[in-house]
């Protein structure tokens, strides 16, 4: 079995926050799931995160995660520090035959067709340990893979620890590493504390297995990008970038229309169908759903589905659904379960609410509709209030087929008015309309001569 | 003359689209407009474009486009593929002594200025065919120029026929060629389908000049982006940030302040005068115009004339016109035809449609005035409806200038408020009002002790 | 003691602007703005500034500023032109034993750093002249550094000046000295215009202080963007791309969470605490705070201030506060003098001017509360509006703790609703209201049987 340690115990005070640093968040997602995802889409069916402090909320954070398990390793004045002691922990989990994995959780560009490549490479050639190498043009404060003169890797050494030559060397260790379980344990017994640090380092496991004549040997990255590790929000924020692109840019090779991927964000998951076309300064988070040949212009849309040719501008949707063909916005405001039908117009500055709107209803303007059953065909007029809280209860209005609710018209729930009932512009309405009757609330017109004169107000 | 023909009938089944590849836009214009329009820059008098079995849609798409003739390529069982196939179709429009400029309808990049360099370079030489080459860091999946050893160019072979050798070549074939029109006619007499895509090729043109001591030769391109040809929406991207970056760089050496270039989207012939500055987030149309010292942030402006002085702040303006020194927004909403005055104010939660306002006026915040004509000075007071659709007709209203609106007024068009007329706030008003008149429609206030008590409200 | 020279009489025609140059602003501060921070963080302690024509405009830009002296630099047909004649105005300031640092006002992106560790070098080296230089990829353009078969500086040559040879050189003159005090007097005495510009050089003083033996000295400049001047809006715009992303990270080293650097816009000086989370498309000005925990959403911020932990989804605040745990937007404007308490809510389409709120209270949406005193645990339905406007005076409103407005009433100030009073909705308020009483302004519901089969609006 494939098994992967993800050190992630790290306190990561170069954050600056009180979040656990694996828990700061790419595109929507702790930058620990991109690890842990990666992993997984390499056939890694078990996947060791060894926490530490921070362990309640990294928990909470994954606990819907499949085939993870945490393991929490002891912080305190009597025990060792350093990535070997962390991997130690995790030993009781791992068989003598399982191929491991070692990552750490702060490199969230891993790719999942890297690991599984050098998985592959590492099991193929039986290795007992295969190190994950890079050759960078400034390989300061990495490890460096030193090799002998028949270019074998024969050791690891850390910056603090390196010569003056050794630091020349550009070859750097990744941190990520196989492992044979059985190579694992046995050479983890065998590292000390022998180092600048002070520290038990997974690194020397390497140097003992040379020297016990195991099957050691690397396997070069090609875009270094990817073990790109985050210490500080400055860095998050490159690693992010580097993700946006490359998640824009697979959507955009399946189909989907980008104006311009630097300002459009979208969380790895989303579902975007074919000649569907975003517009800068979208957010589209995971759990939502666009289809074919919906326009999104400079809105955020989140767990919510929208339907075919749908037009969103400058709006905001939440956890809510959108007919085929209606237009939203702008500036509108789609609050969690509004379920709009097809071709309906939900205008400027219009808030939807905990409704259900029929096919083909416009409320085009300046309108609330919330806790309400609306039927197709409605007309909602500019300005008009479901008035649905009384201060302390909420109530539920229903408007039938055809109504149509004139100007700042106020209905009172609990409310009903009934297909082609009519309401009266800027009437307030708190008993039943029914079918086919116009209801108004209205005093009688006056028109006070000389008024404006008299008042001074006259220009 | 120079004709030039551009080849346009590709699928493009990379883009993943119910689209033509060459409709696919970039700014607002489909990515074809870019290869005419810098070919017209160049004094290219005809186009011909040819086009396959997107023939209906690309010919809709540029109807109204002078100087271009659509040129339908037969595709089926019976006819052969390729480039040279494809000029072949063109050849009926083309005189012996045009010269022929030949490109591809997917390169959106192309400049007018390089074009116009090739042609000049290919006349004043008096040549039978020039290739446009290119040195490329990575030449794959290009054609290569092959030249004999006194650097003469002598053929082209493509990636799939080339051999090893000639894979290493980094010069490559842009896919732009231009020809005398009667040797262009001569070649593809003589090109043949013997190669492994089984296809007729344009390119094997050259080498049939080179055999009959014609006058081949070659002109390098600098900027290799030029070439850039788009296949998959990803690269499409590309092609639009690279027209971004050129089309905003050119207002901004005209004067025109643009904060950040990479977010802020200006299409091909927009007219923007000095000292407007536009803030990030903003796209402005092609055929609007923005006056000097006018200010957009973060607004989308679509054929629309913006005046000097004018602020618009977070707003979205269609088919309208804008006086000097208004202000508009944050979030204000101008639909069609709206035609606002100098010095007025456009507030918060504002629509305007189909009206004209006069001088001075203002509308400061959440309301409607659709089918209005609105004098100047007058103020429209918070939540004003002009209420113009009574579910079946719309009607129009008139306000007198220096009129005075009540809040959350309901005007109940057909209507008229004559000058210094004045509305009370809260009313709904159906008859006219003569000037200097108040109108109200008001009950009278009833104010009843220990209702909240009673109701159990009480806090 | 230290002493900046600063070049900023240029018209900057290229900028094809009314504004001078030096007035352009980068991130909310004119760009001579920055070079005068990088000499005052550089321990300058006075600042010379030379102005022509603009003087006026410049000097009230920078009224407010310390340890800054304009000087107007005379123009006209008279006066010679060029760097030496400009300085020359500046002599009567500089006493013999200064460090001068002669800067241009139009390179913005110099750093403090770099200033520090040039006058450090130059006066430990104890030179009587130290040129700032750089090497250059491409230095056409610039003046060139001459060197010496010891390779010690013996000239500067302009561009137009330069010989076939000496415009080889690839080591380029910054524009930047430091002179001792005396030596920059005694050389300017014996500069002169013999020079293809027919101008008086301060590159000249170099070759002068040379040939009378004094220590002329070069410091090289890594960072080569440091001295990008900026002469058109073209080059304003690339200037303003490297001070926002300096500006960001230093941000984000300090804990702040800028989840897209290259779309956030925060002018130096802003205060902002850990862990606040910035999201693309903000704008946060320089007199802002925001404290800890707040979560910004495509937001502007001027001059206000962002309690603990509150979120500002897609809206406008201006000089205004908000309290901790408060939520606004989307689609809401703060105006100016607005104080919001902690945990309220300012929903959609909601504008506050100039009015007070207590603790807890909320208005959710598409109200406009203006000059009023709203007290703590008040409730403000949809479509209130606070009717501050009689159309010649204003008037404040009060509402005292707990009370409900309801939806679409007017309050038409000067009014008071007291503590738990409660407003009906859809009425018009224009007397008191006292404690624990309901207000309501209604005339009765009439349903009318028939009316819309009889107006034939039947559907």
């Amino acid at each position: 079995m494939k098994v992967s340690v993800i050190l992630a115990a790290g306190e990561g005070t170069r954050m600056k926050s009180k979040k656990p640093k694996v828990l700061h968040e790419i595109l929507g997602r702790p930058m620990l799931f991109y690890v842990l995802n990666s992993c997984k889409h390499s056939q890694v069916e078990k996947n060791l995160v060894v926490v530490g402090h921070n362990k309640e909320k990294v928990c909470k954070a994954f606990e819907d995660e499949q085939d993870v398990e945490f393991i929490e390793q002891p912080i305190g004045d009597n025990v060792p520090y350093g990535t070997g002691y962390a991997v130690m922990n995790a030993l009781d989990k791992i068989e003598d035959d399982d191929t491991v994995i070692i990552l750490n959780g702060d490199t969230p560009i891993i790719s999942n067709s890297t690991i599984s490549c050098f998985l592959r490479y590492h099991e193929e050639r039986n290795n007992d340990i295969t190190v994950l190498s890079a050759d960078m043009k400034d390989p300061t404060n990495y490890g460096r893979i030193v090799r002998d003169e028949n270019a074998n890797v024969v050791a690891i050494v850390e910056e603090k620890d390196a010569s003056e030559k050794q630091k020349l060397i550009r070859e750097i260790n990744s941190g990520i590493f196989a492992f044979k379980g059985s190579s694992l344990r046995s050479a983890l017994k065998k590292i000390n504390t022998d180092n600048a640090a002070n520290e038990l380092y997974i690194t020397d496991t390497l140097e003992i297995l040379v020297k016990e004549g195991k099957r050691v040997d690397s396997f070069k990255l090609r875009d270094t990008r990817e073990i790109l590790g985050v210490n500080s929000r400055y860095e998050l924020s490159i690693a992010a970038e580097i993700l946006q692109k490359k998640i824009n840019k697979e959507y955009m090779i399946n189909g989907v229309g980008i104006i311009d991927p630097k300002s459009t964000y979208i969380e790895y998951g989303a579902t975007i169908e074919r000649d569907v076309m975003i517009y800068p300064g979208t957010r589209i988070d995971r759990k939502s759903v666009i289809k074919e040949g919906a326009e999104i212009y400079s809105s955020t849309i989140k767990n919510s589905t929208i339907g075919e040719d749908v037009i969103i501008r400058s709006s905001e949707i939440e956890d809510s659904s959108i007919g085929r063909g209606t237009t939203v916005g702008p500036y509108a405001h789609l609050r969690p379960n509004s379920h709009v039908g097809e071709n309906c117009k939900i205008g400027n500055f219009v808030e939807v609410k905990n409704s259900n709107v029929g096919d083909g209803s416009k409320m085009s303007h300046l309108a609330y509709i919330g806790d309400a059953d609306v039927g197709s065909g409605v007309n909602i007029g500019c300005g008009v209030v479901f008035v649905n809280y009384d201060g302390r209860d909420k109530f539920r209005a229903k408007v039938g087929d055809n109504a149509f609710i004139g100007s700042n018209a106020n209905l009172v729930a609990p409310i009903e008015v009934e297909e082609n009932g009519y309401v009266a512009a800027g009437s307030t309405i708190t008993k039943k309309v029914l079918k086919g009757q116009l209801s108004l609330e209205r005093a009688p017109q006056k028109n006070i001569d000389g008024w404006v004169e008299r008042k001074g107000f006259m220009k």
